[in-house]
Formats: C-alpha cells, structure tokens, sequence
C-alpha cells in the first residue's frame, strides 16, 4: 500500500439531522435570558423545579397522549429494552407522581424545562427537538389552578416582551355536550375535537367537510359549527351556549367551571384583553377533561405559543384512579421566533464585556488584570494572541462583538495606569488601575443605553 | 363482555430505567445552583455558550472517541436514518466547529452543559444519562489555553466548595515517549495508556500484569512502571523524566510545554497545592495529542470529577485537517454527590418562600397579596386550599418546607395588618399591609443564618 493511500480521507463535512438544530452563541444568550425568565416566573409562584430522564420505557410513553405518541424515537436499546425518547413533560409527569407519591406534597406545583423530541414534519418555529417549559398542578380540582396557570401563561408572554397574544379559553365537555346535542354518538367525539380544532386553519368549510368525512351526518355538523361560531363578550358566548345546551348536566357542570374561571382571572389581575372565550378551541390531545386553553400569537403567524388544559385522568393512569391536574406548556421555540422577529429583548453577541489584550511575555499581568476585572463581575476575555500585534487583538474583538478591550503595557503597568479602548467608536481613554473595574461598569451601562 | 371486564385494569406501577433518574425539587435547586455557579464562571471568562442537538448522525459519532462511542445509544430512526445519542460534547463540538466554521471567530471559547447518555453500567455518582459541563478552546496551541482551561476548572470546584480537589496533570506525549524508550513499539502504545491509567485503581502489580498480557515485554513493563512512579516535586520529576528520555524531540517538546504549563498556572493564579504532576495520568481516550488532566476527589472516593486535555487531531478530523483545541469537562453529577456528602451548599428543600394562606371566599385579596409579594421578588405560593382550615394550611406549608405563612382574614384587611407565620418556631406577628413585603424579606434572612 502506498504512502498516500493510507493517508486518512477526510471525513465529508458532516451534516446536523433534519428537523435539529445548533444554537449558536447569540442565540443561546437569547435563549438562556428567556429560559431563565419562565423559570422566575415559575418559582415566583411558589412551583418547584423537577427533571426526569429524556428515555423511559416504551410502554410508559404509550397510549396516553393519542397524536403524540405516534411521532415518538422508539428503539430497542443494547440490552434488549423498549425505550422511547419522551415526546412531551405531561406524560413524565404522570410517571413521576406515579413513582414518587409518597413523597410529594399535594397539591403538588411543579415546572419543568427541558427539551422534547417528536420525528414529526418540521414547522416554522419548530423542529424536531424542541424545548418545553411545563407549569403545571397535580392534586387540585380547584378552578383557581386552572386560572393560576393561565395567570403564569399571562405573564411569562408579558415578561419577554410578547405583543398581542390572545389565550384562547374553552371547555372539553362543553364541546362533548356540543357535539352530543348536535346529534354526534360518542364514539365519533374524538374525530369532532380534532376536526374543530383546525377552524382558525381550515375554515368552517373544511371542518364541515372533516365531520362529514369522518361519520357525522351533514345536519349535525352544520349544528355544530353554528354552536362554535357564536360570537360576543365571554358571558354573552357563554349564555348562549348555556342556552343551546339546555338541561344536560355534563353542558351545566361546565359551563358553572368557566363562568368561575373567568371570574378568577378577573381575581388573579389578568387583563381581559389577553383572554377569550373560543368555543371551536377543541385541543388535538385526548386525555383533557375541563377548562382547554391555548394562547395564540397572530402576528407573526407562528399558532399557538403555550397550550394546555385540565386533564384529570391521566396523570393517575399508572394508579389506577383519577387525579386532578391542570397545567401548562410554553414553546420555547416559537415564543424565541416572535421575540426575535420584533426584537423584543435585544441581547448582545457575546457574553464577553471585555477583551484584555497581552503584549508578548506579559501574560502574567493580563490573567491579573482579568482577574481583578472578573472579581468586580465583569465577563473579561482573556486574549490568547499574545503573539500577534495589538492591532489584531483588537480586530478579534470587534469580530466577536466585544464591546471594550483593556490595554496595558509595560509603560502603563510602571504609571500604575490602564487604557480602556471601546471598540465601536475607537475611543481610547486612561483610567488609574484602581479605577479599572468601576469605570468599565459605567461605560458598559453606557454602552447599553 | 361484562361491564366488569370492560373496565380498563390499572397500569402496574411504571418504573425508571436502569441507570436514569428523576431528579426531586430538593435535588434540582442544587443542581440549578451548581450549573448556575458554573455557568457564571465560564461566561466570566468570556466562554460563548452553544447547545447542540441530542441526536447526531450515527456516523459523526463514530470513529472519534475510543471507547465511549461503543456505549452509544444508536437505533434507525423513523426515516431509516442511523442515529445516536450523544455520549460527550466533544465530538459534537468538532462536528459544530466543522458546520459553522465561516461564522465563527477563533480563538473559540465555547462552554456546553447538557445531558449525555452512555449504555454503561451505573457507577456511584454516574448513571446512563449525565450532565456535562464543558469549557473548550478552539484554535490555540499556546499553553495559555491549557492553563485558563485548568484555572477555570480550579475555580470552578472552589466555587461549589469542594474540599481537597487534586488536579493531576501529565503529557499524551511524554507517555508515548515513556513507552517508546521502554521498548514498547507503537502499536502496543494505546494498550500502555489505558493499563497505566488504572495504576490509582489496580495498583503497580495489575498495571504490570496488564500491560504483559497486552504483549509488553516483562523488562519493557518494569521499566515503564519505574518512570511513571518516580515522586517528588513538580519540577524534580520533571526534571528526572526529561534525563530518563534524553534527546527525542518528541519527548523535548512533551517536557517543554509542561514545563511552560506549570509557569503559567502560577501566573493564572491556580494555587500550587491543587494540582500534580503525575506521569502515570494517561486518560483513556486515544483522541489526546498534549497535556492531559484529571481532578479526583479523595475523599468520598468517588474519582475523576474533571477529565480534559488537549486533542488537536478531533476538532479538525471532519474538515481533514489539524485544529489546536483544548477543553475540559465537569462532571456534575459526581461533584453533586461529594457537595451532598459534605453538605457544602446548604439549599432550601422548596423554592416557595411564604405560603399565603386563603380564608374561604377571599382568593381574590390572597391573590393580591401574593402578586405584592412577588412584586418585591419573594417567591409566593398561593394556598389552593382555601376549603381547608387555616391549620390546614399551616401543615401543608410546613410538609412542603416553607419557612413562613401569611396570614391575613377579613378582621385584618379592614384593620389594615397581615400576620406573618415563621413554621418552624409558631412565632407569629403582625405587620401593617404595606410593610409586608420589607418585613418578608428581613425574616427570610434571619431565617437562613
């Protein structure tokens, strides 16, 4: 074999899964402020912070969350097991309680960020792994769950800056009783869900359609989609519906939840202009059984940015017995799509505030330097070209975006003395060591304004 | 089918994977604390955060890190592709490096923490699923990339308060020099590092034996073993392997840039006490080119907490050419068990700091006491269980771990008071509406020395 033949082919330049994603720097600095303002927001509430393996078993993850599941990453792993990466929060939620119960406290609040993965045809906003960020309640039946969650939706919209959201409010067994009056068996309610659900995408002409399609005669359907159409202020929907519906027990039930629940929302101080009574608002999931919400974002067109809903039977599932909870789900991504269309929280390129610049052989007083920059708080890079000229340190700092670069000779460190250069005016001033720190604060503040 | 039959028999109690776990709200206000703590010391050394997809291609995963890829979760995704988890955030940095090398500016100083999964057995402090947290450069061959990665780990096991860290450092070619010298041919050479990475482990015997079994001459392993225990300072072993090796340039090199490391260490501020020059340190994987090193904790003996060195064959190994890179990583679960073991960050057992309590009918002034509370940065539950009696209340506040109750009925809104609750002494007294907040926060400070 020849020298050359067994010289090592270069690998082809490798490719990231369709449907996946790197975040780079600036992106990740955007995404890290976001993440870490839910998360306030969550612990502001009192809700507590849990994380569960991205693997569970296979059987864990199915026949739970109806559409979701069928996207799962199932795989038999090398000793033999079933395993599925998990698709959602909510059903490792129900496993969690399920495992843990005797050591929670109910009614028990819990948030969970973390990324989920569902192979399904990437969207705008939305990959194949996507990050979830779930506040939900586990042990309460209480309507003030449900509004404490939309109220935590509310805000954590409004903390990051998000314009016009509506949340969109409905009921399960509303709908059920809807379709029940309109003359649908229940054994057609799940197609009648799923085919409401699509009249903000499809109109009411398809959804007609779809109900026909799926089994529901052409009168029921037409019944139904005039019940969901209704229009007017929440209580006004809400008393026509009641009307329509007359005596059934399972209609008067829910329409008593939303009436109390729009009044909490009035309680927990979320503004009315941020929520809205939607009849057609069905929900694709299978296991919700009460208050649905969903809040939508119209401009950019990017659908819904937190979903969610009462869902009182599946997290007892794995016990056997029913237990109430209500929750709620932000998409990280698309809310980061809508804050970076319009800008909402500008953030810089780089986490470096500043690069402390090395003239040859003086490393030792630049990692001093740096590190009495870092003691005061402040994010300083140390320059690792020492070798080159001060010019192209500083052309490396611009390039990243660093905002100010520290320079100090062999002459400045005799006169006791540093220079502080801001990179995107080129202005250059003197300041005494001892200064260093406080001055770079002020012109970073500065710097931002 | 009876109606009996019909009904749906509960799940059995669902289980967790081997080798995963949940992780419980006490755990992950640690875990966010620790990953928080080490988050800010890399960003204070202007490392860019980036995060990278869970899944890679199964051939970008291969071929690239030795032993770790053979525990790799690999599976044909939906769309027959080959697929894998990652196991490290190495590999997938080369691949980030090679995919985004035009929009990036190097010297690249990127941090990455994140989960990864090896089908290994679980260890003590190391399951199938763990996080690391990675600090690497990119694009330097200067020593003073290797010392600010070592700093960096140093300060970052100080900071979380781990007691009497080691950072054993060696050389991948000083090593190789060592064997070559001892007779051993290159083709034994990766068999020699992996037996005298386990001399802390199986002691000189079960080196010995090792390395004969894997073909070493006996005189060749006697010889090895001799050089890779010599004892002393620093810079006396040094010294001594430099004479044992005369003049191979490889082994110069090797010596020189150690040499350059331990100076610039001392320049970096790392205290001598916290790091070792120890030449039996070979660190498993083949990946290494230059320094290698390894933080282990004595005491519990729970091992390497920080493994790194420089590799500058992997970076470039998709682009077919060289990149200097050098990085390290930390391991968190491991430090989270030495931390839990010696309680060296005392963590509260819940985020809620007060529990506001709710009299029945009155959630909307609970609600508004509340959002107060937050207003002024105090994590406020707000009690679900106004049904309940007040003493109710109390005890689920004190099951939960919060420190403090506010207690606030008709008589003291139309008085204008609040009365606070500490849980743990029943101390309770009254404060006025608008003092609230102030007073909250004095008592939570009291209530932490």
């Amino acid at each position: 074999m020849s020298e050359t033949n067994r010289q090592k082919t270069p690998n082809r330049r490798p490719q990231v899964l369709s449907g996946f994603r790197d975040h780079l720097p600036e992106q990740m600095i955007l995404r890290h402020r976001i993440i870490e303002t839910f998360r306030t927001i969550f612990e502001r509430h009192g809700f507590e912070p849990i994380d569960t393996p991205a693997l569970e078993y296979g059987e864990v993850l199915t026949g739970k969350a109806g559409e979701n599941e069928k996207m799962m990453y199932r795989f038999e792993d090398n000793g033999g097991r079933d395993v599925g990466l998990r698709y959602d929060l909510t059903v490792p939620l129900a496993r969690y309680v399920a495992v843990h119960e005797s050591e929670t406290v109910f009614p028990f609040k819990r948030y969970h960020i973390a990324p989920v993965w569902r192979a399904e045809k990437p969207q705008r906003g939305r990959g194949r792994e996507f990050w979830q960020c779930d506040a939900d309640i586990v042990g309460s039946a209480s309507m003030a769950a449900d509004a404490e969650v939309i109220s935590i939706a509310a805000e954590a919209l409004t903390a990051v800056g998000l314009p016009n959201f509506v949340i969109h409010i409905s009921h399960r067994r509303l709908l059920e009783a809807l379709a029940l009056s309109a003359g649908v068996d229940s054994e057609h309610a799940g197609n009648v869900f799923r085919a409401i659900d699509k009249l903000g995408k499809i109109g009411a002409n398809g959804v007609r359609q779809e109900l026909i399609e799926s089994g529901v005669d052409s009168d029921a359907a037409d019944r139904l989609l005039k019940a969901v159409t209704v229009s007017g202020s929440n209580d006004a929907i809400l008393a026509e519906i009641a009307d329509r519906l007359g005596g059934t027990s399972e209609a008067e039930g829910a329409v008593k939840e939303l009436s109390e629940l729009f009044g909490l929302l009035q309680d927990f101080g979320v503004p009315e202009s941020s929520y809205r009574f939607d009849v057609s608002l069905a929900r694709g999931l299978d296991y919700y059984t009460g208050p649905v919400f969903e809040a939508l974002v119209e401009e950019p067109k990017i659908g819904s940015v937190v979903g969610a809903g009462r869902y009182d039977g599946l997290v007892g599932a794995f016990l056997g017995r029913p237990i109430a909870a209500t929750g709620m789900s932000l998409g990280l991504e698309r809310i980061i799509e809508v804050v970076k269309e319009f800008s909402l929280l500008p953030t810089p390129p780089t986490v470096a505030q500043v690069l402390v610049t090395v003239f040859p052989g003086m490393l030792a007083s630049g990692a001093e330097t740096a590190r009495q920059l870092r003691e005061a708080g402040i994010n300083a890079d140390l320059s690792l070209l020492s070798n080159r000229s001060l010019g192209e340190q500083l052309k490396y700092a611009g390039r990243r975006g660093i905002p100010f670069a520290v320079i100090r000779g062999e002459a400045e460190l005799q006169r006791g003395v540093a220079s502080i250069k801001e990179l995107a005016s080129g202005r250059q001033w003197e300041v005494t060591s001892s200064e260093l720190p406080s001055e770079i604060i002020t012109a970073l503040a500065g710097a931002r304004i």
